[in-house]
């Protein structure tokens, strides 16, 4: 059996500040979110690289990106220096199959804006609140294994109402000990492509070794790995099909249309 | 009762073609889509205006944007035209409760595949066959009033597989004399506004002049008109909220995380 | 205009019990929770009639249901009670157009089990905690003129996860003090017919004499009220239907196969 | 790998009649559309066991209903003498998380209207017309190497407005030869069981025979197959939780409130 291609993306801004704040996240992430993902995520059947937003066209060059089965997504500050080219080329590769994870404040990434077409807006907190996770869907592939409820003793607070289309598959909820919800782990088809949201991950608290949590990581990755080869040829579907013999007179018949076509 | 404010929003590059084309295109819509569309759909609750690409700010200056209950749209040859701000200034009027029409071969404008997130192809073909459409949800209130089931004698074939996401209310469906089929008229919600596509309307032949297809286009005018007025702040959404007293301890007190938030 | 006709029904069981709890409860509801529900839901645009289990035909004769565009519902210990013909007869009025809404315990009620299709599950906990809802689509309808959030002081607690299908829109969510999170309220159609699942409700709470909650219900009867005539015939959409001439050579032409159809 | 045990259910009633009709049918299955479909999909990964409506306890005793993973379902004329508390049995596995496959006129059985909450109803003609399907995701794994189009040159129409739930993911849409359109093939999940319905599969003609719909039938028989261990106690789901520690003092401490929920 081949092993899913992982792509973990960090934008690691955070991780590097020469601040308090700094000093203190780098207790939890000494080498930044995504090598912590890639430790603890690590598996037989998984081939997992990183990739930061300072390497070389911002981490992610055509040929990482094109052989990648699953992009894992986490940024926060440095959303906007994101650039919209590299943006469509994630968003066409995961509508021809790529599966695609956004964690946490990557709700308000552009990649994220961009295939759901909503604001992606929440409300959130940030007092080191307990939050308490809820499986909706046990069936499902990426609740496998995971307790029917599970708590994190501290985290950002994100709140409902949150702005996302209602072909939302949810699968976990998330409660608040200052009084909010959320739909804190959401699956979505684009195309062929499969993408899931969850929210967990805050940069401060040390949620990313949280076994549940990467247990649901986990199980996400092989959810959203393409089950057939992905699509090279996606952006061509808006194409011409002859078919049956059509009996109608087409009034059009004499009128060259050749014109309108050259210009699409 | 005060009136719903409709803009009818065409490219009108097809109309003003000095070719045969054009000509052909002229017999139909002397004056263009968008007029044609105004003079059928004229009624007393609503206050139709029209914009064209050619007129200053692409026809939809922040003032009638601004002014704007329900747009409708249509466009092909010139989406590429269209500015990425305006379509980004459209996008955030829909989600903030402005209902939006798209039309044809306006599956492939920039507003509507920045509002699905998918790659809204599909298959065409366009020889002037006859269409049967269907009405699959009599009780939507866009179907209200149509025929379970009625033709165009001539059209272009759009088919299946129609790349849109899965929270797509399907209204109608198409058959084609050639052989395919094609959810020809969807509903879908954006945060607060909602949107409609609806395929029937190629420029080659007088499809608006329809009565059946006039009458869908305002059931679905009237179903997309917000029913609150329009947000002026959707974009403040992902905003910070004090709630209930937390008794947790958090271990990020004495750490000053303002640094974090100020580049957000 | 004419008033939307709505039938509260109830089956008015705890609120007669002679015992320590029948007398708590009648502190909040003395005349049941179907009058309580009655004079609060009062208005101009409705005409409102109650029924209760201990009626003739279950309180639910053909001249009641039949002229009911709107039914409301409350039940919890004797759901069993309700005859299984009268459940078909509500759900095939709801196919036809009927609006219905299923309050608190009726999500376990025969209607809402049958119309849903799913165990209709939860967990549940009493112990008078405090709940606190969200408001998830504020566009909706349902939720015009309701505060974003707003809190319950004492509820029996449900939670997730609740066995509904992935259809149903959710409009609001809630928190519980004991940790637990739910889809509170959450829309539905069903064939012709709107449904909308709304859990605040305890009998043992004065939870219909909360402003919002009377909110909340008094609008979704609004929503569900059918926007056209209720259908007379829809069990017989299962039927033939005669189209387009076909050229296809049938082998089957010689074969008499009335004998088939008369067995359906 | 253990197999994957499925039951193929058939009424089998029309292959028996003695008469043209029954003469007609025996030409393409001599020992029954279940006979048939156990053939063309035997596989090493299968395990294919068949029932009948005439076989004891309806073909389907509990020791073999608690033993399938899969059940495919075929009837027409005998929906009636399926008895409800089979079908009841039936639906609960399928909650639990066992695939069911309903085939062509299964649309009106009773185990799929039970699970789809609404009429079910569609439109038919019976002209041995021909019918085109065309695959609308071939992401999903249901449409797993079936080309983008293919045809069957003679079948019952089966056509829009077909009544069924909004949450129904649409795998494949079917054309027919006299005008007639249809939702052909259509998954759903009801709590931790999936559900996929496929409209191909008159008795009069040998559909059962083309590669195509083996294919699509094989490939959903291994999407609907339970990805975890098949529930026990799902019905026990409407179960009590204690949870956190809750601060409120509850008014209704002092009340005894057991003699509530001894009687639900």
């Amino acid at each position: 059996m081949s092993k899913i291609k992982v792509t973990i993306w960090n934008e690691n801004v955070h991780e590097l500040e020469q601040n308090a704040l700094g000093d203190y996240i780098r207790q939890s992430y000494p080498n930044g979110i995504h090598q912590c993902l890639k430790e603890n995520l690590t598996a037989d059947d998984l081939e997992i690289r990183t990739a930061t937003l300072d390497m070389p066209e911002q981490g992610l060059p055509d040929a990482l990106l094109n052989d990648t089965d699953v992009l894992v997504w986490w940024g926060h500050c440095a959303h906007a220096r994101v650039e919209d080219e590299l943006v469509e080329k994630i968003r066409t590769r995961v509508t021809c199959g790529m599966g695609l994870l956004v964690l946490h404040s990557g709700h308000y990434s552009k990649i994220f804006k961009r295939l759901m077409g909503t604001s992606c807006g929440l409300r959130w907190r940030e007092i080191g609140e307990k939050e308490r996770l809820w499986v909706v869907d046990a069936s499902h592939p990426i609740a496998k294994g995971v307790p029917e409820t599970f708590t994190l003793p501290h985290t950002e607070m994100y709140g409902e109402p949150f702005d996302i289309p209602d072909d939302g598959k949810v699968i976990f909820m998330s409660w608040y000990e200052g009084g909010n919800v959320f739909r804190s782990g959401v699956a979505f088809q684009r195309d062929a492509g499969k993408v899931f949201y969850f929210s967990p991950g805050h940069e401060t608290y040390p949620i990313y070794k949280d076994e549940n949590v990467i247990k649901v990581i986990g199980n996400a990755i092989r959810w959203a790995n393409p089950q057939q080869p992905i699509l090279k040829d996606r952006l061509a579907t808006n194409q011409a099909v002859p078919l049956e013999k059509v009996t109608t007179e087409n009034p059009m018949e004499k009128i060259d249309t050749s014109a309108l076509h050259e210009k699409q």
